[in-house]
């Protein structure tokens, strides 16, 4: 199962198989059922997070004690709180599965070990947040400059694949909609 | 001055005064003035930005012709679209002087150059993105959890410096604020 992630490491860098053994060694495979929690808001960001199936979501609870969603995982993300994953402090996002899900997940001590046996391995790294920075400054422009229908179209349309598994409400939850606002647009496209 | 892009990468990795000589060889250092244009939507996205002195901010034109900024830069910080920049394309984003302003850029292929030169340079790259994401889904976080007057107080106790340096209409649009809004709530803190 952990080819996969030699896989995704493989589209950026080149690591062999012998080096990919001795990489494993840094990583714990686990498996969720849907909604088990992964995370706790205000624990410490102590790992990182490889989804090799299934889908996570990181949120937090707002004032009013509604979930509000920042992110999804599925297949080939990571996912965790990075600034406390790097700062070593506590989070204030809770990760959850979406659904039944299976990851690889790193410590944090591990993963600067990784680091300093593979230095190589900062490349992919520096792509994967590269790009997800990039992807974060686009979602502000959409938040900002889409109307509210717009918004949960662009999503749909871009990420058909989440649009099918991902329930309405946690989509409605990330793009800042409520759900009952979701069920009425797709009502409206449907008619 | 590029001295001090020296001691911002050895802030996170080791490098020295020689190997910082053949480094420079890949940027070029460029003054502006307040309110210049130094990229602009539309255009391909060639370019990375390191801050020497001054503030740049990165914004778009939404449908009802407003600017809305989504990301500031001051000393240290590098500034860029940074998906575009990745995937060589063309960005929806304009970038402005927002008062004097000294930068060193790098053209992507001088990049790609530089860090197949210097791959150690990768770890410093890393923790930039790194924090910089991580930073981004805090700032959702406060977006959505914040009341408005919240959200203007919370940045400008935490980043004190830019609501100093920069006009209150820049950090209205940057926090989704009108800047009629911004007055009146500077106004009741200060009656």
């Amino acid at each position: 199962m952990s080819k996969q992630l030699l896989a995704h490491i493989n589209k950026y860098i080149k690591v062999s198989d012998d080096e990919f053994e001795t990489m494993q060694g840094f990583f714990t495979l686990q498996d969720y059922d849907k909604k088990d929690m992964i995370a706790r808001a205000g624990t410490r960001c102590n790992f990182n997070y490889f989804v090799l199936s299934g889908c996570l979501h990181m949120f937090f609870i707002d004032d009013k004690g509604t979930e509000r969603t920042v992110q999804f995982a599925i297949e080939n993300w990571w996912m965790t709180d990075h600034l406390a994953y790097f700062n070593r402090s506590k989070t204030g996002f809770s990760i959850q599965a979406v659904e039944r899900t299976q990851l690889l997940y790193i410590h944090h001590d591990e993963q600067e070990g990784l680091l300093s046996q593979f230095p190589g391995l900062e490349k992919y790294f520096r792509i994967i947040y590269q790009v997800a920075y990039g992807s974060a400054l686009m979602k502000m422009k959409y938040l900002y400059d889409l109307s509210k229908e717009e918004i949960y179209f662009h999503f749909v349309d871009h990420f058909p694949e989440f649009a099918q598994r991902v329930p309405q409400y946690l989509i409605a939850s990330y793009l800042g909609l409520t759900p009952e606002y979701v069920s009425e647009i797709r009502g409206r496209k449907r008619s």
